[in-house]
């Protein structure tokens, strides 16, 4: 595939789009998508996306990359290209409920996951089956708030050894140390069983059983260590009534969950998403 | 009209449905439309929503209220009955944003909210034309921390002067004492501008856009001393992505805010919500 | 299980819901959920679904439905009983698409279809695996426009010898003859991949790129002669935008598909759907 | 303001983007938002909308739109430059019922509508009040099928004598003579109570109950010569169940008319949306 995505970020000045597409051009590349954000048009940061063709680009690769450092340098940019063709590793952590990890494989085995999936890692059992049967390797690494910092350090290697570029947290239920989270940073999404920030933690449906709403959600960002404070990337949402108990709005939460995970996951692997601060820019 | 609506509480026990469906049976009236839940269904509290047709209600009235008496007796029941006839009398609430009065209004002048708009009290001046020019009463009553005692001392005056069944706090934005809550206990709904619980208190779209939220709500409850945290009746919510600001949202939540009230106060005018605790049934 | 249902249709007419729920009261039965609906209060059909609970019911089911007779001919009722331990047998028809019998192989083994998949048949082979896999009878059955009658003879034998309640066509592709839909009347579930009555027939999503509709949709309905016509029992949509192409519009509607009829079967298996005439009354 | 749009339609091409961000840049334009689509990457229409600020853009554009030529004429374009502060001429043509008329004249009160709101046009008197009370103009002329020619003679002086750059057909409920249609092309804009394709044509909602659908629709489209099948710009729909009759329906109905109808006035004000054959792209 000829395929690339070019990611920009600096403060915003005239000239970055004609500068940015007239390098595409002189270098053979036709401009596929393109998407552009601006805090603030006066002084702020820009931000593009532009997911283009370019015959030969395997060829071209250090060419391009080259003759764009003095571009990037010009307008104090921090950039970055991906290559459609070279699939990110992903890793996925799991526990004991699996309809989150069941719908990743899902949509990995119809094709609309473009990435490989590397490895699955839970604290349980139960999900190796459904892991293994579809060729995927499996490693069972017990943890608890107890054994973290060991469970970390067998997790630190598995994702060394598979060359992860993404980890996703499939309804994984452990928190994870400031210094793994450091590591992977921008690189880790977890799913949260709630529309926050409300029900931020534990037990969510429980509590918003409690509280009585009329709609609950699901949310997917990146995790940093304020728990479940970390940049959104999507959100969703059910209705229930006071018909539904604890057990149904769990029922209903689980299919919330499951797409609004599957969406986000996607959206990272297509290069759509750029962490500013504590926000997210999907283009 | 000869409909009316019976309302029901009481701890679950066999036989209620019975005698109150052979009741209703032995006077004549038409069972309409019968909602019932129990709490759980060994030895939890049944509610129950029967709206019925009666030929010549008026005159039965006396007897059917009477007759009843030893059944609610029997059952240890809470009820009530309501004639649809008879229009509950709302005082609403504004403040300097008219998009909820306004609704509420066109509503009332289309015909789809059954009630008597008996008088409309705000702080400020700016919505008293539309409200005069539809023939309702305005009266304007400063109102601010300072001199919440006296504002509510005129505020009450008018709701007894106009026998009011209902408040609505159309984005009044001014915070009610104990008392004044205490008074209209189940009786005032307001419309808190997110999706409750989050962002509960000032400036929830501020604070939205600050999260990163990817969608925002609106939610309408009854008023408790709680700021935010009475009874919900009706959430709804919409998408923003990072290109919208916090002007953005408040256009996108204020369309939100005018359905999610609206459709609370039409539940309550058609005496549909239960309030439970501090959660609300809504048949 | 000591939990059943029972479902009645007749004439409106005063005194109905007193009989029964006294029936039910004299014969031990609690009443857990109870919905009614009247065509038109003056003179219409009456539907009413009583969900009730009976200790040792089963010992009792004898009796209780020899004693409603008399009551079922005074009110010209069409009614039945269903006891939830009795689970109805399933048999599902796949084609080469697997997306909406995975869903339903997924619901059932989390649990949440309560009903005994006796049978998949498909005139594919590519399904087999993932049937049999689970322990579920696969056959192998070709079918098309040529060889209807031979197919739908195999197909008759098979839903004979597993004694099934319902069919569930999930994306199979066929057109079922008159006979065969006659004798499994109201038993037939079909998805159809477009928001009915829009783009009734083959190619919907192919239609829907080519008209530029902004949503695409998904309809789960009853199988009568005409097609894509019986009662609709639910339906779903989705966004889409001039970027999405007749690919990316089925991956959306798969989800869609997905949902909608793995809602109408659980409605259908929960004695939830009554069919008058050529709709649905959904309690 | 110094903002202004510039939309472009051409044979894809490399170089259509540099050299346009090119042109803009030496103009001393700053693109504020960039959209563009292609049909088909190899050699299909491409599609482009720039918004860009320029300081001095009064006194620039007669340059700016000279010096454009030679580009449009190499790329074999066609374009439009639209200036944001030369606000667009409305006409609205209402009916009996005020619903949308309504939503789009409180829009325009709160600023959401920028645009001219030149005149109204109803064949029924019921809506002048609301017309005259903000200072608009309103004409009323007598409309059916009969003086149809009669009645668009007065209508299109009147769009003359208004200088009207958009009629929107807010329930107007006339079909328009092709003459009309043409000399108004892509400047109409109807909402039909139906989600299209499904009930085109009278009496939607009476025919949505009767099919016993789940959910109802609303579409707003171009107006082109074959009756409801214009290019579609928004659509929505809202739930219905067996309890909803055709009144209910009409009720739910309204609220989805007003919001898209109001979406698709706005996206058009804004030069978001570009016809192509029978779709629209909205960027």
């Amino acid at each position: 595939k000829n395929r690339a995505r070019l990611l920009i970020r600096c403060p915003d000045q005239p000239g970055i789009v004609a500068t940015v597409s007239q390098f595409l051009y002189e270098h053979g590349a036709n401009i596929v998508t393109s998407d552009q954000y601006t805090l603030d048009p006066e002084g702020g940061q820009f931000f593009m996306r532009i997911e283009f063709d370019c015959p030969g680009l395997r060829d071209k690769k250090a060419d391009l990359e080259k003759d764009f450092t003095p571009i990037a340098e010009k307008f104090n940019m921090h950039y970055d290209v991906r290559y459609v063709h070279e699939l990110k590793n992903v890793a996925i952590f799991a526990s004991k409920e699996p309809h989150c990890l069941l719908e990743l494989l899902w949509e990995w085995e119809s094709g609309d996951l473009m990435a490989n999936i590397a490895v699955v890692v839970s604290n349980h059992e139960v999900v190796r089956d459904m892991v293994e049967s579809r060729g995927i390797p499996f490693h069972y690494i017990p943890a608890n708030r107890d054994i973290r910092s060991q469970a970390e350090a067998q997790q630190k290697e598995i994702l060394e050894q598979y060359d992860v570029d993404l980890v996703i947290l499939a309804r994984y239920m452990q928190i994870l140390t400031p210094d793994f989270v450091e590591e992977y940073k921008n690189q880790i999404i977890n799913i949260h069983h709630s529309f926050l920030p409300a029900f931020i933690g534990a037990n969510p449906y429980e509590r918003a059983f409690n509280r009585g709403v009329k709609m609950i959600g699901a949310t997917s960002h990146y995790v940093t260590n304020d728990l479940d404070e970390g940049p959104i990337i999507e959100q969703d949402i059910g209705r229930v009534d006071h018909r539904d108990d604890v057990a149904a709005m769990k029922k209903i939460g689980q299919a919330i969950e499951r797409s609004v995970l599957a969406r986000a996951v996607k959206w990272h692997l297509e290069d759509r998403i750029i962490v500013h601060g504590n926000k997210t820019i999907v283009f």
